[in-house]
């Protein structure tokens, strides 16, 4: 895979990592109304309307000023009482940072644990971000890939004791998964976190597809085990479940101790989340829950209709139907290598998938597909995917 | 000083950087009625209103998806045009990557060229921050400071020489500087990218208050005498002269080859900036500089009244009368340890004080006061600050 590194000046570590992603990979054909554009991890649904309102009225209301680096009070207490609504112990605001989307909260997770010299375990197929922010630090993100059997994907603990040395810093992992849907088990997660916590090792759990999940209300979560002091991070977003991609509002729920170390860490890199927006996301929990089971059925639904036809071209092996999330992973016959075959169908076909090698180093033969789209352009994509396809 | 230091778990590197800055200090005093805050790096006027109107027109008109890593394209160009008419040279759009405030622009310039081991320069008094980000990557910040004498601040390149190394990566310095408002020459400047250009070094500039110099349109800048590939990052930010801090909203003029490891760094830490933002930071640019100039002029009455009033103390002893941003620095007789200086003051006169040593290593017996504020509210603070240093 020919991908061009950063450039001379950049610090050495740096210009390692590579400048590729799904958005360059899209490049110029961004915004090209020809492409029907399934490659990112965006819906087509709009933020609904009285998010956007509430927003316009904390503007109004003269809420324009910094806030606290961990957040607006209320927004912090308002997702406390989300998550302890949501699972099965009661998280305090004191475990509560707002953050810039779920991907700053990442970043503060992976700051805080890791340097140059450590590593992390990366459990995939993952979204790219979480190796990147890791090698962004100068630390490695060493691969422990889920395992894709009859029953689905799974994770096998004993590979995750095997990768794990002295310099493992954490084990990141996304449950649901982004591209699976694949769900690790509570046992799971529990006996993984008897395992870090003989090991002084970190857990960060990506949870922000939690509410996507189909005919439920939300995924297991690691926070009905974990006690508050241990050492475990979920990060968690308002990208998916309120369809607010572009607004960058997300959270990190964290032990109540390091509550003052990551004020710091935000006040050195962002400062701090745009005030007004944390107003918004204040109504987005609280009046947003008819409107999170949408996107969760509209995502079902999508899911679905993609599954289903992709099981009948005739060159496609698709994965286990996923139950939970928005995406589709499927192979073709005669391209293993992902990004040559994304470039090869957009030409051919205008429809832009993402690339599986971005996903894990065993995940290049595997192309991604969101299905969080209108019946119609869906139908559209997957008629014209089929034509090359089968 | 007694700070507390970040908790156990973290990284070893991080638990050396003191968890307190302005906002601890501030602390439970945040928010409390009783008090006049003039601690914090920000104004008492509100953002105009036509900014958030273009918010909430970008809203409604759909702009809540993700954009490009380097910024919405029409805010690009819109940042272009503006720095072209500023300054003496022309910036292209490619030049621009729009950030989440001028903090996040200081930290990509900072992961983009430091890692453990490097050390970057920094010309104090300055804002803690640059130095709080360069120790977050594990890089030493050394101070180099400017020398306060009977014509006010001037750098000494002698001094700047003195203090590089082999691993000196960068040199940051703000003009305007905030405390102090004090400005560097353009031939400083230039003499300066000389001395970086022969020895590969990065200048990083903050021009945040490059609008806030009284009686002139503009700083003079770096950008003025910069080659469009030399190595010369300029931090710049919406926050102090359209008022809008709470925003977060600023940008990063960067070589054009640059771009797409900014977009790359960009895409793993935050994600880019929130889009609807975008397209109110257009506004903000073409229809605000009455604006702009209504705060420059603000700032300049307020920080006259202060210096004035500071001037009369009897145990005051005030920097020389600033030429821009919104401070003013001070020293108090028989408080020769700015900590406790501030916390004393706070408790007697109920005015809130930003403490010295946060702005360098020789700056302890400093206190600022941020003279951006409604004369009645300044006048009040400076009759209580009277009683109790008089």
């Amino acid at each position: 895979m020919n991908q061009p590194l950063a450039l001379d000046g950049a610090r050495p570590s740096l210009r390692r990592i590579p400048l590729e992603n799904i958005s360059t990979v899209a490049g110029p054909a961004i915004g090209d109304p020809s492409i029907i554009p399934l490659w990112f991890g965006e819906g087509d649904l709009a933020t609904p309307a009285f998010v956007g309102e509430a927003m316009a009225r904390a503007i109004q209301a003269g809420h324009t000023f910094y806030t606290f680096q961990n957040g607006v009070p209320e927004l912090r207490q308002t997702l406390a009482d989300y998550l302890t609504g949501l699972n099965a112990r009661p998280i305090g605001a004191d475990r509560i940072t707002v953050t810039g989307g779920g991907m700053v909260a990442i970043m503060l997770s992976v700051q805080l644990i890791a340097e140059a010299g450590d590593n992390i375990i990366v459990i995939d197929p993952v979204w790219p971000n979480i190796a990147g922010m890791t090698q962004l630090v100068g630390a490695e993100a060493r691969s422990v890939r889920m395992d894709l059997g009859p029953g689905g994907w799974t994770l096998d603990l004993d590979k995750v004791a095997a990768a794990m040395d002295a310099r493992t810093r954490a084990v990141i992992f996304a449950s649901p998964a982004n591209p699976t849907g694949a769900m690790i088990p509570i046992e799971t997660q529990a006996a993984l976190l008897d395992m870090c916590r003989a090991r002084g090792v970190w857990i960060v759990a990506d949870e922000v597809y939690n509410r996507l999940v189909f005919g439920r209300r939300s995924a297991p979560s690691i926070l009905d085990h974990a006690d508050p002091e241990d050492r475990v991070l979920v990060v968690n977003s308002f990208s998916k479940s309120w369809a607010m991609t572009g607004w960058r509002l997300g959270w990190l729920t964290h032990p109540p101790s390091l509550g003052p170390t990551l004020a710091m860490m935000t006040q050195y890199t962002t400062t701090g989340v745009t005030t007004a927006l944390q107003h918004a996301g204040v109504a987005a929990v609280r009046e947003g829950e008819p409107f999170v089971a949408q996107v969760r059925d509209y995502c079902e639904a999508g899911v679905n209709l993609a599954q289903d036809a992709l099981e009948r071209f005739v060159r496609v092996r698709v994965g286990p139907r996923p139950a939970a999330g928005m995406y589709v992973m499927f192979e073709v016959d005669g391209m293993p290598d992902s990004r040559e075959a994304c470039l090869s169908i957009l030409r051919q076909t205008r429809v832009g998938l993402a690339p599986g090698y971005f996903f894990g180093p065993g995940s290049n033969s595997f192309l991604r597909l969101c299905a969080c789209r209108a019946p119609a352009v869906l139908t559209e994509a997957l008629s014209r995917l089929e034509a090359a396809l089968s």
